[in-house]
């Protein structure tokens, strides 16, 4: 068997550890509940027996590389802790990678979540063919990664790539991180959700409204099924997702030029109902990507898979394609560099 | 005397040349007037000419390194060819660098204007302690430049670095690019005079309607000078400046946590009227910057000389300190590292 490594994706619902061989082929992955409500020591716990086990059980005969644990929300990278994880709410401060080193008895990476997707996609999935990429990962809010040379920009205190909290209205909503229009606040899940409540609270969205009181876990899932069906006011809101991500990624072309663009994260499956603003927004708003756009983009997966940038030298903006496992790949792949 | 090189900075109204030793200590310079009504052939004439006499004069015991020059607006880098500049009208499309080397009959490096003060700045100027670092250049429009890892960003194709198209009001004023609500609007020299026409027209701004009518070269410079003076309607019109400018550096430093962004072009000697706009504007939007201000950070020079950011790993806002040469001597730095 092929040398490997160990992938962690932490996430606030679900914790999910793989085995994946160099070529990137998955050799056994465990998913379990993150019982956050027991505190970080538990869950920590869990990770790291799961860790051990993973490792012992397929070290017989290759040798494993490292283990790369990709974590929500802002990391301090001098001292591996947690800043700031809306998503594991009471680990603020915690030496998460003491933590799981001194419970290991060996080095471990951590990176940031949306860094790990970034560098997911790069390894495996839409941005194999480019050196230089930014995802942005639509969930409960929204992250980013930028991928530069082949490596993470981590920035000076590994910050960067914080695109959900960059603003795009600047006297629009309020946010939680005390900014008024952030891209989180209309391009999230969160965001869905509160477009449509509201669109069901001004009483003229009568479909929402039905899928709201019929359906006990109405979701953005559910908004996006009527946007699909052609309900009127459910896609007005995914164009307002694409307005937000549109003006994002133009401003992301006008200040870095990428060759590629990547959206992920578990609301980019809704990508056909948002992704059609985002290049309208990008047409207007951006003479970079007018000069530098493939004819042939449109949007779908087809267009950028028929395009090189590395020879065309064009913009493509594309969905992810890994889905929620990009993460986790993502930090499979960490110590893989990290030892090359 | 020590090696040297020679940096070119070709304005729509000015065109100066350099000869700089390695240390950084100018040795000549020669400003002349950019014709550009006689066309490109004579300005391209013109400039190689000095460059000539400057390398041949000082050619007697060291040697000349190379030739960079700074050109205004968007170059492809592959082509060298110019692709929009609104300064340099009709100049679209013409092989500057092949035109230059035909002329000279030697190798020159060409680069945009904001990203040559950037190179001179991180060389010179504010940013000498930072290998990482952006530049937004504010002149007749606004400009950008960024350094990453001691190098400048290009992007794939040459077109990183655009500040002034980056979009701060989704629904503002229509920019020449065809956005709107681009920064360029709100925090250039042309931004200025426009809010000041529309403040005199209203009639509610006695002090800049006088000065309009009595100074026939009425400028963003007597803006600034009723500002220093209290004019209260002066003053807003650089508070937006400010606004504008802090808007966009948040995002900068949301994106890319860079250890110092430097505020330079012609339009930054009025730093102390808008430069506290921009905090304001940081600390309400920008967690990152929240998180790693310098307690000091007031806005002045005397703050940030006082922080070495290698060190606090602080984020510094500053302005720039070799004014109009920063791009001169940029200029002149990059067959210096080139050669290196």
């Amino acid at each position: 068997m092929a040398d490997f490594a160990i992938g962690v994706d932490l996430g606030g619902t679900n914790l999910r550890i793989a085995a994946v061989d160099i070529e990137g082929r998955l050799i056994e992955k465990v998913t379990l509940g993150t019982r956050i409500a027991l505190g970080s020591a538990r869950v920590l716990d869990d990770m790291c027996e799961a860790i051990r086990r993973l490792s012992e059980k397929y070290q017989d005969g290759s040798n494993l590389l490292g283990i790369g644990i990709g974590v929500p929300g802002i990391i301090d990278m001098e001292t591996a802790m947690i800043r700031e994880s809306p998503n594991l709410p009471g680990w603020s401060d915690t030496p998460v990678r003491k933590e799981i080193e001194r419970r290991l008895r060996t080095r471990v990476i951590l990176e940031n979540d949306a860094n790990s997707a970034a560098f997911g996609e790069k390894w495996l999935g839409s941005a194999r063919s480019v050196d230089d990429m930014a995802i942005i990962t639509l969930g409960t809010g929204v992250g980013g990664g930028i991928v530069l040379n082949g490596h993470i920009w981590h920035g000076m205190n590994g910050m960067a790539g914080e695109f959900g909290h960059t603003t795009i209205e600047p006297d629009g909503l309020l946010c939680g991180c005390g900014n008024r229009g952030c891209v989180e606040q209309y391009a999230s899940a969160s965001a869905i959700m509160r477009m449509a409540k509201a669109a069901i609270a001004s009483g003229h969205a009568p479909a929402l409204a039905k899928a709201a009181s019929s359906d006990p876990e109405f979701s953005a899932k559910a908004v996006y099924n009527l946007a699909v069906q052609g309900d009127a006011d459910a896609r007005r809101i995914f164009q307002q997702v694409g307005r937000a991500l549109g003006i994002l990624i133009a401003n992301l072309v006008n200040l870095l030029n990428l060759p590629m663009y990547v959206v992920g994260g578990g609301v980019s499956s809704a990508w056909d109902a948002f992704s059609p603003n985002i290049f309208g927004e990008l047409r207007q708003r951006c003479m970079v990507y007018a000069a530098t756009a493939p004819p042939s983009q449109t949007g779908d997966q087809g267009a950028s898979a028929r395009v090189d940038p590395q020879v065309s030298r064009n913009t493509i903006i594309t969905r992810a394609l890994l889905g929620s496992d990009a993460g986790l790949y993502g930090a499979a792949r960490l110590p893989m560099i990290e030892n090359q």
